[in-house]
Parts: structure tokens; C-alpha cells; sequence
């Protein structure tokens, strides 16, 4: 199977030039200019188009069984989604019950995922700790292709990860190479909030974002920073949500630690008074932790993401339906927690970032694809248009517009938070290893084409870090 | 009883003026130029000199039972000490154990005290949490004149609270208009330094700091004022000792937040180098928490106390002597804790601060009496030279010189970590409720003559707080 | 004549509490509870009411000729209009002509200001530079008891001070004795910003706040406070206006600088939409420099208050009728720059501050006038309820209600910017030198009744300072 | 003339890879592995090596008429220099006389620079405003390609601009599609400290940094980034030598502000004791300004290039020999300001960055090559090894020592401020435009063999800002 991507701008996170881009086998075989069309070759037309890597979207959470129940987008419809979006590779995450062995529910997803339209890989939960955990961790790492582990500061009684795993959980890390990532918000802050609100009789889903204001986020990621900071390991903060949280960030990497920081879509361009609508679907519907924030956070996300202290966008993309959120209505702490975004991150990102101004398309590029490949370890075959890479590519036209809406997406749930915003900026071809897979709206995702991205161990700044140990 | 100051400068925290003080019964009468002095009144010429609030310690641990031994100084001694440095009013801490009541705790120090030369009061630490710590607080408060409660972020197997225990205290403080403390250390970093520093045979003193670097002291101020900033109660950090504690201080109070600084008399001189002599005794002397740091730290806290984000200085005035200190030379985490200082605080503060013009004569005033009663609410009882206050005076030459050192010290434990510096600026009398206990090198410290000080609750910044909440 | 201040609680700076307060001949000549009451004596009930020292406005402009023409207000209305608000004493501001002499300047102002209803005293401005100006302020600060210079760092071809005059005052009035102050705005940037807006043909009031961003005054603070830093002085600053100014003063006082700022009751309280007002008149009327800001701005002024960064609140009462700001209304550089607010300070940050939890009564009584006493060392002779101050006071009733309107001040100009905000917390009577100047609601204003206050050089800071250089 | 680089570990400022680099006629035409020998091709064995793009030294003054005399280094001997250090392509500065013609000047130094061996391209100084200057800067641009233009704010009394030029310049800039560059240091307060320090007699070098403490040169880089902010352009602070100043740069990069900032060689590693040297001819070899500083600021520096507030090093190489620098040793203001370091800086960034952990082999590639490159806009002519780039190479072997000294260097001016360092990361072979020009010691530098190299404006993120204007 031979594609040739004719007349286009090729953006990388470097910079921006005219080039055809011809694919073969999957992969990127030639890049230049005037290229030499091979027979039999399809041929896609770029003319006036930016030829992008496909976007990677390190977080999102596709057939996940949270709260009680299970998100509406399974690793198919979740893929397929994300290629109708120009997002090529998904970053999902495994999450082991408190006492399950890691590595049977590591292979509990990997299972999962074997319907998956495009390319995935996962990042693993670390939920609780003892031998087992340890020498799990190093299987995954040598033998699975994992090179990060999570760890959840918030969900008490549940998930939450303390201190004490937080360092034996960073210090073997190190050892083997990976890197930590955290979902930052203090678990017990949350727990006291929301029984003081339910108490007080604050029980809809106006109460959540009270439950976890930046406070609480921005302890967390100060705390996970400082672990990490005295274990002299890298660190990745998932969804970084308001200003407080990225200063902790900021500070660290003025410091020079390596501390990576990762914005939503979601949270770039939504403020938080979607809760105190009086539509009780349309409230819960935003429910995700963290929340959506005041106004000013979303102008200080943007400027982390220009100044590079943020050097991710993902989505956290976990969809649950009206019914499913409709179990909280009375008691906002029952939610599922969780929205989509996998399919419209990248034109969201371009729409509010490159038309403003505010990022060139080649720092599009860097936010969108070509930094979670080098923090994760995946680059160059993921991240960038060159030979030799997987022949993952978005088409982007800057000019074409698209209203956005539930009822035209591809995605599950029903629901899209960022119904009825126009964009200018829209993928019109995506290429999934060398195969056309979405083209002008139309979608030909095909179930199980996906691929499990092995991601080796001691990337280049890991190396330095232990260097320094 | 009564005595006259004549002819000092009297500075209070707002001013300094020419006046003499007249003291009847333990209180100030009278404060102004040329008095009458009556009949029978003790004369004390302060001429050229000024005449001050007597010092308060905000931070001293007499009489401590404290990893398996008890320190060298009890309520008479540590006190007597007090009075000869100018310091005429510690604050200790009843620090109960684990599943300990904290009444019961409480009264055993209160009995501990009696023998005071100088007057006291106490911090009572929350090292646990049920429901009788709950009722506890309340008695401590309404019936004991207790209004802060102390916390220990540090000491894992021992006295370390967890966020949740810091959570429902900070809750408790508030609505008892009590003002929650916090030694701020992260107890589960430090335990894994420990452990790692051991296992690499990194034994001795030379250790101590090591386990405790500037990382680990800062995230738990950070988290400290977090969860104070939550839960809206004020917070008090002791012993700040380096600049990133500090810095989170100033952040936090630059956002209003009511967040207090104390720093030590020690910390504010003396840096790390200590541990890396080849005495052992030497070095195990100096082992406290947190260390002694760098010195561009003791820049740091001098600037803190210069803008206002520092307010008292203290000494944690906890003695062991060689003895005690030698059954940790071989392992650094057995070594107890703690150094000396009560009587020496004061001189130094004035000769490195005022002297060289970082403090005003007025703002040594705050830093060593004035901040800690207003904010500890013994103000204007103690704290400052007006009508009504206690009679507790210290009268300062500011030309006087005193070299420093452990075998001239009326404090208990041989050792003094200021050995050998020359002081400009000496106290040459000391009133303690209006009895002379010190008089140019001459200790009169009478045992028992100490009261304890009660401390109502609610004071003006907590109500601040509360109408806020 | 004598009076007496029954049952009220007094409020100091530092602690409030019951107390009578008796005045006689302009002095306070006791305080203390149920005191008796002279014969003859004029008694006024405090009870429910808080006492406290008359409020001191550092920052007014009565009877300025400026921009072509001279502010409504003179120094009767203006003085008179602060005593009906509780203000007892303003600092207004000698503006020489450059190549004027200063002690011209100065005796002009005097003579403007002998028919005063309330005590004055007199920042000078360094408007210019030559040897005369350096022997002026010399005879300034040792005769005319002058111990502040102010500097206009905006105002390009008029009165702009350039980095060489700041450096030769600032170095003069070290060496005197004498704060410097200074209106931070880099005039340059004003200027380009101003033409460039008039020629995009954006000429009415809503181009003024474009002309001066925050970054504008931001810079200029900035480098006030690095060349004070220098050439070790304090600074003050005058109407912060904005949190990127507030965080130039905040970094500088972390680093021990002594540097002080001041917030104007308008920015603290009102936001920048009113220049986008289509009522030209309305929005005219707020012009002045800085203009309002953003409201995020206003909560980083209350967090300055309340930590400490900043110390005073002003008005930079000017006020200008509608006529006088008419000359602008096709070119917005031409409305004459001013507001007024001298009448309604203490009520404005009575309401907003204490009201809200913000600052309790003692930070109240610091910010509108014992620090603003201190820092430009007329205290105690202001700033406090104690014996030996002008009986200067105001009785506060913090029940009281009034409902602000131009229509029923006794300042002139025909505007208010507070109009229609009803307050809770009033003076209810005005004691100024012992006279009862204001009484519910009822003012007995008497011009020349003001006196002149002399200040003289070398505060304590000050002392510190030097040694330190 | 062909030639292959075989068997090296290719290093780009995003990844690095094992392959061969075939270079023909001056460019980059092939990197892959095991690439075909052309016949007679010239092969290099980096067996063990790495290859990486050649040093861009963005700040060098070579030929420098300065202070009365000329600097020891022409455009020949200082490219040559540079080519031995592995440093391909030099960004000097034309600097007119106030009065003169840019063009002119421009013109005068392109006369100078035939000679050189290396590439070179030219900053223009902006040090003086009419309208002809306005035309020339459009004139460099358009023509001559030139796309940045540098501003000295020191220099009283020479070059210094103020305001009021930086403004129009800046807007002139912006709209030609340059980006400006500041010399950020307050002259004013620099000349009121050097005439400070002469009346105390305090002449020699050791007045040189008590001449220019870091406050001066922070509130200069805090004015031109705020001007820059105002008027929306990006700016470029050239040799950001202190803590404070980077953190004015760290500030506005935070809020999203489109600033960089360059790092010398020395002040990474040299600090400010060299001059208080009793060797007044060692003193004296070490005045530049910025002058050398404490030695936290050189953490900080390294701070600044692992988190990515600085972009670029640097080495403002200047030389002047030991008779030019002994005119001033009774006046430290006459002393000729400038070090060398060109030769040496690529192996001093590594020996003190990659070896410690602090940067990776692809950020020292940033650091030293491809940020230039990309913010100066020859990217990817320059900064990258890639098919079409110029064929500047060096082949560094990380386990090479050198020890340095001017005894053995090839730059002139007889003093090496790195005089006895030994480093381990050093070049092996250099090639320009494909031309082996040093090997293993041996420079084959060949007079004019250096060429202009043009850069045109709207570099990317120009045109970003642009945007949003
Ligand atoms: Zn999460
Ligand atoms: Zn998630
Ligand atoms: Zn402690
Ligand atoms: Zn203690
Ligand atoms: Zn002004
Ligand atoms: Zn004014
Ligand atoms: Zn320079
Ligand atoms: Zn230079």
C-alpha cells in the first residue's frame, strides 16, 4: 500500500516546509519536494493544507469500569473517534484494583484493546504497593513496552496513592527508567469538602468544583513535584487544570527540574460556569476531576502552554451517558467523573491556539503530538514527518470550519462539551499507519487495525537524571 | 513592690521614646518622662540605654521527654536561662503520645512547670485523632487558656500527622478560635532518606542533614498553608528554616492568606558546615530539625523577617548533652534532637540584625515579643511597655559586648552552638513582673516565681477568618 | 475646651479595646475606662462605636492647576469634605514648574493652603534638576519640615522625571533623610501608546485605559524600586493600581527592601468598565492616571492590604467638573486627569474590608492612618488613640448606613465615582484637634482651622538605611 | 568535493541516532545508516563520536573598534578560533558611531568580515533615531538580510539608548518582521556607581562589578521585556549573566511572552573572585559587562537552560591583550570591556552541562546551535544535521581531554579567561560548508572562505505576533 500526500506544508515541531510526503508500508518512506508519484499510488491532495504528525493524545480512558460502571466509548468507537479528530495514537491508562496484581490487569486491558482502530499504549496505575507491585513494575517496563506509571493523589478510599507509595513508587521508577505521572488533586481535602457540602445539603453538581477547588490541585502537583524533586526522578502532571497548579510547575522548571505538565482540551476553553447551569443533565454532563475553572485559568493555561512550562494537550477523554450520570443527580459525589474530547482536541487546540496567535503551527505540532512522543518515548517512529516514522498523518485544512456537535460526532455518550462552537482548522484526510482512514467526514476506521506502541525504557532525559544521581 | 526605669529609651513594636517606666505589683503604672519616683521604688538607671518588652520565646521544649531520654534543661533552669538573656515569657509544648489524652498530657506538663522561674505557656500538640482529641481541644481551650494547637508533619513511627489528622485539627482549631501549628517536615521523605543514607553506610552526624534537605521542609509548608488556605483557619510554621519554606510563605501571604513565619536564633547564624567537622561531639551537638543550612538560607530569613513574611524568632530551646548526643554517633537518626539557645537569642538577633541595619530597634521589638503576643493573643499583657502590661522589662545596652560560650551560660547541657561569638548589644537588667532577675551578669531566677499565661481564644485575626468562612 | 469620648471602643494599630478618651486644648490627654468627666466638658457617646484616630489621606491634590486648569476642590472644600469622611489630615503635593524653584513652589502652596478646615502637609515633587533644586530640598527637609519628594515618571513633556534626575534625587534625599515617592508609569510608553491610539482615530475616554496598561505602570515601579534598591533608599509608591505593579513591591519586600505602596479607595473598589460607558460624561469622569483596571486587579489590591505588601490607602482626591473634563471628550489626552474620593475612603474600605473579613479593625486603623503616620514619621503625634496625640478622631458607627451620592457630599466637582453604593459602617462624629468638627451627618468645617504638619527627616527606617549604605 | 562522516551517533536538537552524513559541494545530501562510499569521497570515522550541527556563536565582536582601541581578533583570526572550538558560524554586531548611517556602517564591517573563515552574519545596533535610521533598518532588511538589531541600554554618554529610541525601534522592527536585542544594563545608575566608586577611590578592576550589581542589569531586562510586551514585539536579551535578570526573563516567559535569553560561556563558569585578584593584569583580563558574578548566579544560568528560559549560549567574545587592557588600571571605567571564549565554548557548555546530567546531548545541541539558528531564522540551513542543511559538522568525542590555555589556543589577545580548565567532551574534526577545516588539533582555516549568511524576517513566531497585534 503506497499513499502520496501531494503539495502540502509538512509542519513539524521544528518547522514548516513545502514537501510530498510518500508512505509505504505503514511507514514514512520519502519527504521532499516534488516527489516522484509511484504507480499504483494513492494520491491525496494537499494543496493550500498543512501535513501534520497525527496527534497523540496521552491520556484518555476508553472501556474504563469507574465509579460502578463502564465509559460509553470502548477502545473501537474511542479510536475511531480520535482519527476522525486527526489523533492517530491514544495514551490510555490501566488501572489495577487496590490488591490486583498489576499485570493481570495489565493484560486485562491489553485485551480490551485489541478492537482498537488506531495505535494505543498504555500508562499503568500504580494503586497500592507491596513486593508484588515492585517486581511487576519491572516486568512491564522490560518485557511490555511500559515506560510510565500512574499515580492517583485524589479518590480516597479508593485509589489514592500516600506518600509513602508516591516514593517507593518514584524511586523505582528511576531505577527502571519510566517515568511517574500523577493526577494531582490532595485526596483528603477533596473527602473533607464533599462531606462538609453534602452535610450543608450542597448536593448537586453545582457542588463538585467546590469539592476540589486549585487549592487542591495545586498542593498535589506541589507535593508530587518535591517527591520528585528529592527522588531525583522526572515527573508528569496529568490535566493541570488552573493557574496555582501550572505555578508549581513553573517554579520547578525555572529550578530546572524536569517536570512535564499536560492541559486539556476541555479545561483550555471552558470555564466552570457550566455547573451552575439549571439543567441538571447538562451540569452533571461536565462533571470531571478536575473541574473546569474560572476564567482567568483558562488564559494561564494558554500562556504555559506559549512559555513551554505545559507541554502536552490530551483530553481525558471518559464518556458516560445521561442515564449513567443521572445516578449523581442527588449526591454529586456518586458522578461518574469523566468527559469526552478525543475526536475535537486537535481543532480545538488550533482553533483557540494557532488562529489567535497565541501558538505557530509548529508549536502546534509540539503540544499535540510531538512532545508526548519524546517525553514518552516514542519518538521518532511517533511525533514528527520524517523517514523512517509511522505513516501517521493529518491532512489539517486552516480554512475549513465545522460547528461541533453530538449529534454529527463519532464518538459515544451523547453528549459533547463543546457543543455548538464553530472552528476554523479541521483535518480533511487521516492517514493511520499509511491507510486512509478518516477523508473529508467520512470515517473508515477499522476495528482491531490498532497497534500496541511499545515504549522503551530511559529516554534521554531519564539518562540524564540518573546521571545526576 | 515597686521599681522605676529611669531614663531609657523605651521601644515598642510602633516607636521608641525617651520615658521612664514605673512598675507597682507586677504591672506597669506609669510610663513617661521625668516621673516622680516613689518612696521606698527600687531605682534602675537605664540611662543610654533602651528598655524593652522582655523577650518571648514562641519555641522551647524544657524538661522534654524526647526519643528515649529526657533534655538537660527543666521548667527552673530553661527558664532562669530565659531571664538572663532578656527572654522573660517561653512557650513549650505538651506533646502527649499516641492514644495519650491530651488533658492528661497537659497537666502533667502543667505540674512539670511549676517550678518556672519565668512565666510560661503551651502549645498543646494533636500527635493522634479520636473523638476524646476532639473533646480535648475544646476543654484545652475553654478551660485552660490554651489557644493553639501544635502538628508535626515529621517523625513517622512516632508523632507524624497525616493529612487527615491535619485536616480535622485545622476544622477543630478553627471553630474553638484556636490557631493551628505546624513543625513543617514531610515525615515520609525523610524516613526514606534515612533509610537510604544508612544503607549506603552514611552513619554519622554528616548525615543528619542530608536526610533533610530543603525539598523536603518546603513541601510541607507548602501543604500546611494549603490545607490552611482550604479549610480558612490561620497557620503558624515553626522553625522556618531555608528559603523555599520561606518562599511559600511569602507566596501565600502575598495572597492574603494569614500565614505566620517563625525563625530560629540559630538558623539565623549558623549554617551546615557544622556537620562536616571531624569532631563528632561537635557535630552531633548541632543535630536539630531541620538543620542548619547554607548560608545564603540564613540571607533568606533575615529578608523574610525584614519584609514582614517572617514575624518571631525562637530558639526551640531543647538541650541534650554529650552524653545523650553519643548514642546516635553511629547511626545519625538516633542522635536526640535538638540544641539550645534561650538565653542567647535576643544578643544575637540584636547583633546581626540591628547592628547592621537590616532591623530597627522597633522591629527587633516584634520579632522577639511584640508579634509572637499579639499573635499567640497575650497581647498587650505582654509584648509591649505600656500601662496595664505585665512588668516584664529588659533593659539593653546596645554598647555592652559578651562573648558567648557554654561554660559562661546558666543553661544546662555544656554545649552552646553560638560558642565564641562576641555580641554587641546585651541585656543588663531583666524585670520579670516587675522583680529584678538579672542585673548586669547576676542571676536572681526565683524557682516557682513563673505563672503560667492563659491564652483566651478568638483572637482579632481568627475572628477575621471565621466572618470570612 | 475640653471633651470627652464615652463607652466606645477604641481601635489602635495594634489592639482595641474599651476606653474612654478625653481631649483637651487639640491634645488626648487620657485613656483608660470610665474616666471621669471634667466639668465643662463636651461628652460625646461612643457606645456600640468604635474610636478611632482620624484617618490620613496621603495622597491629594487640592487647588491643582494642572492640564490647564485648577481641581474644584480647594484646600477649604477639600479638608472639609475629608473630615465629614473621617479623615483628619492629607498629605497633598507641591508640583513646581520645571525650572520653578521648589521653595517658590512650596510657599505658593502654603499660602493656598492657610484657609485648610483640616491639618495638611506637603510632599514636595522634583520636577526638574539643576544645583538650586539640591539646595532646595536641603532647605525643604531642614526648615520647612518636608521629609518626602515626589517623582512623576509619566507625564512626557511636562513634569517626567528621567533614570538620571531619579538617581540624583533619590541619592539627595538619602542623604537628607527623606522618602522618595514616586507615580509609576513609563511616560514614553504612555505617549507612543496615546498617539498611536489617536491616530487609529480612538480618541474619547475608552482609549485612556489603553494607553496606560498595566504593564505600563508595572515597568515603572519596577524600576523605581531597582534604582532605590541601588542607591539604597526606601520608596514609596503611590496609587498601585494593578497586581503586576503589586508583584514588583511584593518581590522587593521578600528581599527585605523597604519598600511601600499605596492603593486608592476607587481602584480597590471599582473596575474599568466604566470608561466603556456610552455616557461620555460618566466615563470622562473617571479618568484618571492610573485608570481603573481589570477586575481581578482589585482582589490583588486586597491581598496586598492583607499582607502586608501594601500600607496606605489614598484618593488622589482632583476633582474636576463636567465642564473641565468637556475639553477632552474629542482627544482623551486633554481630559484633565483626576477623581475625587477624599470624603468616602473610610467607608469605601470600612465596607469592603472589614465588612467582608478582609482586615480587621486594627488593619483598618493601619491603612487609612497609622501607617501612612509612620511611614512618613508624624506618628504619634497622628495615627494613634494614645495619650499625647492630636485628639484627631473619628467615633465609627459599623452599623451605620449611607448611601453615597454626589448630591449629598460636600465635595465640590459635581461627581462621584462610589455613586449609589450604600455602605455599612459610617463616622458619626469627627474630632479634629480636639473639635468637633463632624457630627451626624452635620459638618463644622471651619476654614483656616488647619494647621500645617511638620515632619521631620530621618524615620527610624530611614536610620536603618543609612547605616546600612 | 564529497565527503562521509561515518559510524557517529548523530545528535539534533530532537533526538540522536546512529548514520553516516554525506556532505557534497557544501550541503548535507544524505544521513541514514550505512550509506555508500562515493568514490573519491574524503571519509571521517566518528566511530565512537557523535556529529552534530556546528556551534552558532550568536554573539561574538570580532575587529571591534571599542573604547579608543580594537579588539586582538579579526574576522579571520576569530572564525578560525571558532572553528577549532567545533563553532561554524558567528552572528557579530555592526555598531554605528551615533550619527552614522546604519547602511554605512553596515557596509564597513561586511568590508571587515571578507577575511573571515567562518560563516558570519550581522545584529545591526540601533544606538541613535532620525528618520534615515528608520529607512536604513528597512533597507538592511529588505536587501541586506539582516533580521535582528541590537540596543545597548548601558553606555552613558556613547551607545546608550533610551526609551524613547527603544520604542520607535522596537515598532520599527515589528513591523519589518526583526527582532530586537537588548544589552540590558541601566546606564544611568552604571554611571552614577562608577562615579561614586572613583571619589572613594576605589579605581581598579576590583570596582568593575560594584560597578554593575545584578539589580542594574535585572531592571533593564525587566524594561525592554515590558517594552517589548507593550508593543508586541518579541526581544532577545543577550549575556543574561544573573539570577535576577533571568528572573525578569523567566517572569515574562511565564505569562506566555515571547522572550529569549543568551548565556555567556563565562558566566556559566567563571565567577566574580577574579576580581579581587591582587594581579591587576588578571583583575583587568576579566572586565566585561556583564562583569563575572556570585557564584549561585552561575547555578542559576544552568537553571535557566535546563528548564528553557535561556535558549542559547553564547560567548560576547572581544578580546583585547594585556597593553589595551592597561590603560585603565588606574580607572577602571577606561579599561577595554571584553573576554574571549569563542575557541572554547562549545567544550566548556559540555564538560560543565552534559557531563554533570544537567543537559542531554540534544539540549546541548539546542543550547549551543539549533535555538540560535531557529530564533535568528537560518534554520535548517544552519542548527540541525539534516539532507539540505549546510555541511557545518562537528565530530565530538565526549571521552577527549583537553586542558586549556592561551599558550595553546588559536585566538589572539594572549589571556584565556578558562586558562587551565580541563575538559572532557571536545571536537575531533570540523567541517564548514563541507570542508574539513580542523582535525585532531589542526586547523586548516582559510582566509575568505567564510560567507555572509543572510536571514530573512517573519521568522515564525514573528509572525505569530504579528497575529495578534
Ligand atoms: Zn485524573
Ligand atoms: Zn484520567
Ligand atoms: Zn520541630
Ligand atoms: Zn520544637
Ligand atoms: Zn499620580
Ligand atoms: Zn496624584
Ligand atoms: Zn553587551
Ligand atoms: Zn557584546
Amino acid at each position: 500500500m503506497t499513499t502520496i500526500v501531494r503539495g502540502g506544508t509538512v509542519v513539524n515541531a521544528d518547522r514548516s516546509f513545502r514537501a510530498d510526503v510518500l508512505c509505504h508500508e505503514g511507514k514514512i518512506v520519502a519527504v521532499g519536494e516534488n516527489l516522484d508519484t509511484p504507480a499504483h499510488a494513492q494520491v491525496i491532495d494537499a494543496g493550500g493544507q498543512y501535513v501534520m504528525p497525527g496527534g497523540i493524545d496521552p491520556h484518555t480512558h476508553m472501556q474504563l469500569p469507574f465509579m460502578g460502571t463502564v465509559t460509553a466509548d470502548d477502545f473501537f468507537t474511542g479510536t475511531a473517534a480520535g482519527l476522525a479528530g486527526g489523533t492517530t495514537t491514544i495514551m490510555d491508562f490501566v488501572i489495577p484494583n487496590p490488591q490486583q496484581s498489576l499485570l493481570e490487569a495489565y493484560h486485562t486491558w491489553r485485551g480490551w484493546a485489541k478492537k482498537a482502530a488506531g495505535d494505543y499504549t498504555f500508562h499503568v496505575a500504580v494503586t497500592w504497593w507491596n513486593e508484588t507491585v515492585h517486581a511487576d513494575m519491572g516486568t512491564l517496563v522490560r518485557e511490555h513496552g511500559v515506560n510510565s506509571f500512574k499515580h492517583f493523589m485524589a479518590y480516597k478510599n479508593a485509589i489514592m496513592a500516600d506518600d509513602e507509595l508516591l516514593i517507593k513508587s518514584f524511586a523505582r521508577a528511576l531505577e527502571l527508567g519510566a517515568i511517574p505521572t500523577v493526577h494531582a488533586e490532595n485526596g483528603e481535602l477533596v473527602f473533607q469538602l464533599q462531606q462538609e457540602l453534602l452535610k450543608k445539603g450542597i448536593t448537586g453538581p453545582v457542588a463538585h468544583p467546590l469539592s476540589r477547588p486549585p487549592a487542591v490541585e495545586a498542593e498535589a502537583a506541589n507535593r508530587a513535584i518535591a517527591i520528585a524533586n528529592v527522588m531525583n526522578t522526572p515527573v508528569y502532571i496529568v490535566h493541570v487544570s488552573c493557574a496555582e497548579s501550572l505555578e508549581a510547575i513553573t517554579r520547578a522548571r525555572a529550578k530546572g527540574q524536569r517536570v512535564y505538565g499536560e492541559a486539556l482540551a476541555g479545561h483550555l476553553v471552558i470555564d466552570d460556569s457550566v455547573y451552575r447551569s439549571n439543567d441538571l443533565e447538562f451540569a452533571a454532563a461536565h462533571v470531571m476531576s478536575p473541574p473546569f475553572r474560572g476564567k482567568h485559568h483558562q488564559a494561564a493555561l494558554w500562556q504555559g502552554l506559549q512559555g513551554g512550562n505545559l507541554q502536552t494537550t490530551a483530553t481525558d477523554h471518559c464518556t458516560f451517558c445521561a442515564e449513567q450520570k443521572a445516578t449523581g443527580y442527588d449526591d454529586f459525589t456518586k458522578i461518574p467523573n469523566g468527559c469526552g474530547g478525543v475526536e475535537d482536541r486537535m481543532a480545538i487546540v488550533w482553533n483557540a491556539g494557532v488562529n489567535t496567535g497565541k501558538l505557530t503551527p509548529s508549536e502546534f505540532v509540539r503540544v499535540t503530538s510531538a512532545n508526548a512522543a519524546q517525553i514518552f518515548n516514542m519518538y521518532p517512529r511517533k511525533g514528527v514527518v520524517a523517514v523512517g516514522a509511522d505513516a501517521d498523518l493529518v491532512v489539517w485544512d486552516p480554512e475549513g470550519t465545522r460547528t461541533i456537535s453530538a449529534k454529527t460526532q463519532f464518538a459515544k455518550g451523547g453528549f459533547n462539551v463543546f457543543e455548538g462552537r464553530t472552528v476554523r482548522g479541521i483535518p480533511t484526510h487521516t492517514l493511520a499507519a499509511g491507510k486512509l482512514v478518516f477523508q473529508r467526514g467520512e470515517l473508515r476506521a477499522v476495528e482491531g487495525a490498532g497497534r500496541h506502541v511499545d515504549r522503551p525504557a530511559f529516554s534521554p532525559f531519564i539518562g540524564a537524571a540518573m546521571q545526576r544521581a
